[in-house]
Order: C-alpha cells, then structure tokens, then sequence
C-alpha cells in the first residue's frame, strides 16, 4: 500500500512542468489578503515554486508580475508602484499588470526611435480580489472563473483570515483532510494530553468512530462520519464536511464557517489562509477584516507554540512528516481510504489536464458563478465538544479582531 | 605522514554500512542521561547518523525506536507514553520496545480479522541504563555485554554529568586524549594566553613533557608522560592515564575521577557526556546525579564562551579543526605517536568486525562484568597545578549542582 | 545585449585559477583597518574564496598567512602572537609571516636532527599597511608596488573607514559605479519614495540627465555626466568621476574625498571599505582613524536598515539582483555603455594576464608611486543637492567618529 518514489513526486512536486504543477495551475489561488497591500503596497511573493512580486499601483489595480526586472534583474520587490503600474527602483523602468513596459525613462528621451521598451515584457499572471483576499492564476488561458464561494460573497458575514505558514508540502494538509478518524486520535488523544501536560483542563470528549464514507461531488469530496452514539440521520452522517478540490477545506455550520485555503508556496512550503466568517448580528454594522499570523514553527520544523488548538494539532501532524512525506515507507490502512479516493482524483485531474481537458471543479458559466453554496450542516454537531477549539484566535483576541462578537 | 581521503574516510564515517560504523555499532553509546526523561519522556536522538525516538514508557520500560510511525510518518517523536510503550500521535498506534506494533485502535475495531499490526514493525534498538545514564546499542545479535564500568557501579560516589554538543566529527576528540604533550602548549601556553586575554591570572604552571609511551591493554591504551622535574615513579609515568576502546576518555584519581564518553551524533557532530564522580564523605546521603549543558559553540563552529578551562580549551582544539579534519593535509611528527598507534587499532578493529569476530574490549562473560576497576593513580599529581580546572563546573556552581561538597 | 552563462562566470568567479580570481590576483587589496588588530591581533581573513589567517606579531609585523596549521590542520585564528610570528594554540609551532616553520617545541627538543621544521611551510602572502588600511597581495612575485593614492598618504587629511558586508558578488557594486544615470532613479526617484514613506523630508533634487560619456585613463575610467540646467563647462561634464581599476571608487571634492574599495570576498560575498577623508583645519590636531561597521543586509540579503542614504541605496540595488546576477538575462540598454566598457577592459586584462602581461593599471616604478594624485573636481558641484546624503555616518555621529568638525 505505499507508493513508489516517481508516484509520490507526481503528487507532491508543484513547480512549472510537473504534472501536479500544471494540475494545480489550472486554479486560482491566495496569496494575500488585500488589506496587507494598505501599509506597503509592493510585496514578493511565491507560488508554485515560482517568485513573484505582488502589488497595487497607484489607481488601485493589482499586478503579480516577475521577480526582477528585465533591465539589470534588479528585484521588483523594491518598486515604486505608479499610477499604471510599478516602476523599478534602479532605473525607473515601469511595467502595468500585463506585463507590459510602458517607460523606459532614459531610453525614452535619449533614444526614443529604438522603441526599445517594445521589445521588453515581464511575467505577468492575473489576480483578482475576492472576499478580502487576493487570488492569482498561473496556467494557460483563458483562465477558469474564480469559484465565488458563498462564505466570499454573501453580504451577511464578517470576516476574518489566519495566515500561517507551514514549512512542509501542501498534500500533507490536504491528506489529513481526507482522513476524519484522525480526530479521534490526534485531537482528542493526542491534543487531552498535551493540554494535561501544559497543566490545562481536557479540551476534547473522546468519542469512537463507528464508521466513515467519503461522496464526489462536483466541486471536490464530501467526507462523512458516523460516531459512537450518533443517530444515522445525524448531518456529520448525513452530510458531512466538504473538501474541494483541489486544496481548499470547508469547515464549520451556519453560524461559523470558514474556508482553509492550502497554498502551495514550493515542493516544501505551504501558506495556510485560514478563512473564517461569523454571521453578523441583525442591524449590527458590517466590520473590516480582521487578518492575524501565526508562526507556529521554526525554519527547521520544530513547534514554538503550545499545541492547544485542533489547528495546531493539525498543523503538527502535517509537519511533523516532514519536508516531503516519504510515503515509499507508509503502511496505509483501512482508515485511509479517503486519502486514497483523493490521490485517486488528482491522479485522474492530472491525466485530464494532460489530455488537454479542463479538470474537476473548472467553472467556466458566469451563471454558475453568482454564488456557490456549498451544503453544511444546520449547525454544528459538536460530537467532541469542541466548540472552543475550533473557534479561530482571531475571534477570541479582540484587541488584534476587528471587534469582539 | 598524511593519509589519502579514503583513509580519512574510513576512520572518520560513522553512518550504517561504512566500515567505522560496523565498528561503533559493535559497542554501546550512552544516549541520555535517565532523569533527562522525567521532565518529557519522549526525546528525539541522533546515534551513528540514524534518527531515533528514545521514550519511557508509563510502567518505566525504555524503548529506542524508529523516528517516524510506520503508517503515515508522523514523527513518534510527539508519541505518547503508554504502560506497554509508545503510541503516536496521529492514529495511536501503539509500539512496545521490540519495535512490536501491539494496537492500531482503528484497524482493530473496524478490521479485526486482517491482523494489519502484525505485518508492521518499527526498528528498534535495545537500551540499558546504568550509573544514571542511558546506553544504546545499535549492532548485531548477541549484544555484547553494557560494560559496567566501576565508576557507573560504585555505591560510594556522587555522580553529574555536563553535557556538550561538539560540531565536529568524533574522531578529533580521540585524537585529541592520545596526545599528551598537547597539554603543555594548548593548556599552559594557550590557556595562560587566554586567562591574560580575559585579565584573569594564569591558570596552570608550564612542565616540559620529557617523554611520552603508550601501553594497549584488554579495554584500550595507557598514555604515560614523563615531565621535567617529575621522578620516573611518578604515578603519570608509572600507570598513566587509560583511554577506553573505542571512544572513552577516564580521567582523574581516587577522589575525583570522571569518564568522558564521545558520542558519534553523526560524521560532523559529536555529543560530549562528561560523566564525574566525587568520592562520598563517610557517612553522608548519596545526592541525586546533577546535570548540567554546555553550549560552547554555535552552529558554525565558533565559540561563545570564554575559553577558560582545559576541558574548553580540549574542545576548541577540537572543532578549530573543521567539521571533519582534513588528514590529507596533516603532518604527523614524532610527537604523535599515540594517535597513530589509536588509528592502527581503529583499522586493525574495522578487520576484525569485517571478519566476523568480536572487537577490542567486547564483553560477553558476565562474571567479568560485575565490575571493571580501572587501575588509576592514588591521587592526582598535578603536575601542571590545575586541579582547579580539571573541577568540572558541575561541582563549582552549587546552585545547579546536587549541592556543593 | 545579454551574456552567455560563461560569459557571466567569466566576469564574475573570483577563486584561484578563474580567470578573473587571476586577474584580481595582480592587485593588492584591503583585508582590515590597522587598528582592528589593537583588540585581538589575530583574525580571520577570506579574500577572493581563500580562507586566511591575518596577524600582527609582538614585534610589530604583519603576516597573511593560511587557515591552519600544517600540523594537525587546527584554526590558527587560535594562534599566539610572538615576537617572530604566530604560534599555533595546539602545540605551538610557529610561523613567521613568509609562511616558515621557525619552531616546534616537542620536535625541536625530542627529535632535532630530523629538522622537522624545515619540511614544513605554510601559505603566506605579503601584506602592507597604508592609510591606516592593511592591504595583502595574493598574485604571483614580484608583486607590483601597492598604489599610493593621494588620499592615503596626504598628511593634511582626517580619516575613517565604513565597514559594509554586502552578501552579493563584487561585480554589481562596481556595475552601479559605472552608471551615472541610476543616480537621477535610485536616489532622487527610489531614495525620496524611501523617505517619504519613513515619513522624512525629501533628500534629493532629481535632476534629468542630458548626456554621459566614459574616458579611459592609465588608472581606470572617468565617468562624466551632464545634467538638465548644467553648463557643459562644469567639472561634472569636463572631468568627472574616476573609477580606479579594478574596484575602487573614487568619490568626492577636494574637501571631503573618500575612496570605495570593494573587496571580494568569494563568490557571493563582498565587503566595502568607504574610506572617508576630510581635509583638517589648519593648525588643528591630526585625528585618530575612525571605525564604524555597518550591517545593512541579513544572510538571506533582507534589508535590516533604513533605506535613507544613497550609499544604501546603492547596496540595496547591488544585492537586490541577487548572490550572482544573472546576466543572461538582462536586457542591457544605451544607458549601459559605462558598464559595457567596463566588461570590455575586464575582459581585455584577463587576456593579458592570460599572456603574462601585467595588467591596466600595474605600478612598479617607485618613482610613479610617491604618492599618486587623483584629478577631482576644485568643489563638490552638489547638482544633486546630496551633499548630506554623501557624507558619512561616521562623521555624522561624533560620538562613534573621532570627533565632530
């Protein structure tokens, strides 16, 4: 049951060429949220084992464009964002969002028959803001629409986002994801002893999976468990908690919900965006987004926070696998099987992309796109009391939130 | 008198399959010292190259097993101790010290009958502790007998230990104890230079080294130095001071004696256990074993702290030789004997392994072992007035040690 | 317009056996201001990717001498300074500064008639003092004379010395120097964007320039600009600003001058000296030198200072291209010609190093080198209105220089 080295590197590898980096090019993905352009409006970025520089020029439109200058490959990062675009701080050359050079200023006035800025263009990517957040899509065009999940768009929420990087590839968050028995073990077993060892009091009633399924639907997974004395119609059962793919975990009920956005920063690099949402009060006004970071590791993997919340736990169990799992040495077991399915469909969506065929989840209808609900359950279960722990910080630190609800 | 790099390699690499590795694995290695497990009873551990997981378990039982679960490669380094051994913290599956999987709580109940835990196993390594400390083994069936040192089994003797990680490859420690007359010029020349550096007075009174001899005996070498002004039935000349096969430097006399075990972490790391005793003034309460860390250096070799005693002094020769000493370039003089004579027995020792036989030292009869005396001067000579020095800081700082004598 | 990947390592290697590593062989070059020994007298050294002792014996002397000692390859950063040389700290032999074994202790008492010693020699290059600065030689003998340029050996002068690690290769530091028209963008365009956002008064007048032009000369290039509103006789345009082959930036007036020796350290790193004069005020005393470090960059080249002086913004755009820029993919325009030519002339001077030649700029007549008077404009033209921004820190902060003017 453990994979060969040539399958877990078609998993796991995401930078320009390899299969699963042209799979997961052919979605949009985070990578920031807009209020962090507010205090320094340039920014550098990576994403999908490439560098790039983010920002908003002076009219308000954003650009990801290459990391360094076509001139002298001086860093973007240290451009001067102008009206139509970012101007390079050593020459002054400027490029819009298109990647486009518009000025050239010495060339301009001491050789303006060369036309010589027609023959330069910097990498350039799309991006749009959504939600708060800004998303960039690196394939082929056209570009598929941005999904406008309902947590993005309804006009009922309020929003808040964790950002947390995380020093390990990107499929281990998702594979834990896919794994619901975990919960049973690594948050209540695991999480009620570090809690104990920190001299708290236990976060996590223990309850015993009875049984776990896993549906496809349109827009990725939905996984579903069934608890040791919980009725069968009970909606974790019913319904279940929705994975979509490719790399993006729904959580919560109608109440509180979140979207858990995994980035793939490089082949040992993630970003987490920790996409939370409460239900405003009636008559209460709407309040900006709140935006929190949480290093929860150092650069060699080592945890340097308490362990004390589900997310951290998790965040462990990811990491704690190391850079790139080494999954020639795994032994998966009947509890994997969601994990399976998943690999199952990337496999499949790699293949699709290879075929020239858009993969699961493209949306191409602007009718689709208004706004997609995704079904949740009513309002959480709590089967393990966790009610606390899965209440992001943010929430629970009014003086860095927005305000306290 | 410089070797070739396949020389410098074959006595320098310590990882599995290199033939100084065979060697070292035929031996046991002190890991941790036991109260080190009160605090956390789980620790990771580097031995010969090989990441391991030490733990004890809930009923006191030691385990030193592989670094990641079998089933998805989380770390057991985040384990949790169990009365029968060490589960981890992602599914809780459960290994005994045999490296034995004895629950997979999932697969138990949902699977019972495909018996999945007997197919796995984690490697595993025995552990034994004596003398406070805890030593692995990482070699063949049989294991050869823990040697019982009779510093580790005197019931008349208060124990610390001072731990120091070492940047740098083993074999410059060794290297280092078969040369006597180094302490005439790094302790007396360049330990006075420092002390005046530091306007502090000079610590040690400069002897010339007249002669120097090494003895092999059944556990390793007698080095001898004859110094000027000293008679030729001086204890130093007469019996010398032992150094243990392969990696054990005894030190001391009647009253204050030490053994200095040198851990092979990996090719370029060394971890130091400084093991000290002081004999027990009649009629007093044995003290608990004190323990004390050392950081002298920082992940570049460089020190960073004053080099004041001729232990510092010792490990700053060390590491100022590079993370591995490249023997190729070295000139060997007449003054360096004993380390020739060591990296013969080395060579000598590797062949034996290779042929299939026990090396230097190895103890199999347990009428042996109740307890080796190692044959030491009656009292120290100080022939170069460092009593001072030689007084491991454990003993010297009484707020941290067991309490001041 | 953009160089092959040989072409660029061409230009850019600086070990032993690299062409260019050859080429800055034939030139001396700073290693430490004199006055950094008075501390410690031994110190590290590594100049163009060797490794080096540098010290100054009891006597006085100074020696270049290698990494370690022959011996037993220990650090001879370690080493005691004596009255003929450095003593190695482990068995204290010693070396004097051309690089011969003067003593062994053991061997020279236990084992004279071997003469050991005489087989032994370590590396040594010759080093001079001047202007305060220590300069060492690494080519082949005979050495050409060390340049005395005016601004080391005046006697009417004060003088300091700026110390900046700059983490990129030599070759971007002296790209900028020969680009007059980065100074209209990086610091009037980049540099007022910079203060403004510290929330600072604007630092530069920008000025539009008209025309540069570049004369070689026996010493190095002028580089000459004109500006919007200058009159073609002004000292900017008639004699400009000398570059001194091959890394050494002549900056300033006849006031305030300063030479910018940059030094390559290996590959990827680079260490400036901005030595600082001022002319003393008549009657008054001579000043001791002046120190100062300043770190800009951390290991990963992340800027940790403010951006707030053209001479940041000049490191800031060395290492923002990168440890090694890559020229194969620059797109070099008409306001490159400076630094085009100055390809041209490193080129030209590998080939005639390669033909035994020695190289532009080569000094070996005594009579030449009395003291070497660099042509500068009568008084700083100021077109820029920087005069603040180019002076100094050191001189800024009279607590740390050797006194305020």
């Amino acid at each position: 049951m453990s994979k060969s080295t040539d399958q877990n590197e078609r998993l796991t590898r995401v930078g320009p060429g390899t299969p699963m980096g042209e799979l997961l090019r052919r979605y949009w993905h985070p990578v920031a949220v807009a209020i962090e352009l507010d205090e320094n409006p340039v920014r550098k970025v990576r994403l999908l084992g490439e560098d790039l520089t983010l920002f908003r020029s002076e009219s308000g439109e954003l650009g990801l464009i290459g990391p360094v200058c076509p001139h002298r490959c001086m860093s973007m990062a240290y451009g001067i964002p102008d009206e139509r675009g970012l101007r390079c701080a050593y020459h002054a050359w400027l490029f819009d969002p298109h990647g486009n050079c518009l000025e050239q200023p010495w060339d301009d006035r001491a050789n303006p028959e060369a036309h010589f800025r027609d023959k330069i263009k910097i990498k350039a990517y799309p991006v749009q803001e959504l939600g708060g957040l800004i998303f960039a899509y690196m394939g082929p065009q056209p570009a598929p629409l941005l999904p406008r999940w309902d947590l993005l768009v309804r006009d009922d929420l309020d929003r808040g986002v964790e950002i947390q990087p995380i020093p390990c590839n990107w499929l281990q968050c998702m594979d834990n994801s896919f794994d619901p028995i975990h919960f049973e073990f690594l948050h209540a077993g695991f999480g009620n002893y570090q809690l104990e060892r920190l001299g708290r009091p236990q976060g996590m009633t223990r309850a015993r999976h009875v049984d776990i399924a896993f549906d496809v639907f349109e827009y990725g997974v939905y996984k579903r468990r069934l608890l040791e004395g919980q009725a069968k119609d009970s909606a974790d059962w019913t319904i279940g908690h929705p994975v979509l793919f490719p790399a993006l975990l729904s959580i919560g009920d109608d109440v509180r919900s979140g979207l858990h956005y995994r980035v793939p920063v490089d082949d040992t690099h993630t970003v987490q965006f920790a996409y939370s949402t409460r239900l405003r009060e009636p008559g209460a006004d709407p309040k900006p987004i709140g935006i929190e970071y949480q290093v929860i590791f150092d650069d060699n993997g080592n945890v340097i926070a308490p362990i004390d919340t589900t997310l951290k736990q998790d965040m462990v169990a990811w990491v704690a696998q190391g850079p790139i799992s080494d999954r020639t040495q795994e032994h998966l077991s009947s509890g994997d099987k969601g994990l399976i399915l998943y690999h199952k469909l990337l496999n499949e969506n790699i293949d699709r992309v290879a075929r020239g065929e858009d993969p699961m989840g493209t949306i191409r209808d602007p009718a689709k796109n208004q706004m997609i609900a995704i079904r949740r359950s009513r309002e959480h279960d709590k089967p393990f009391g966790i009610s606390n722990s899965l209440e992001p910080t943010l929430w629970r630190n009014p003086e860095k939130a927005p305000s306290a609800v």
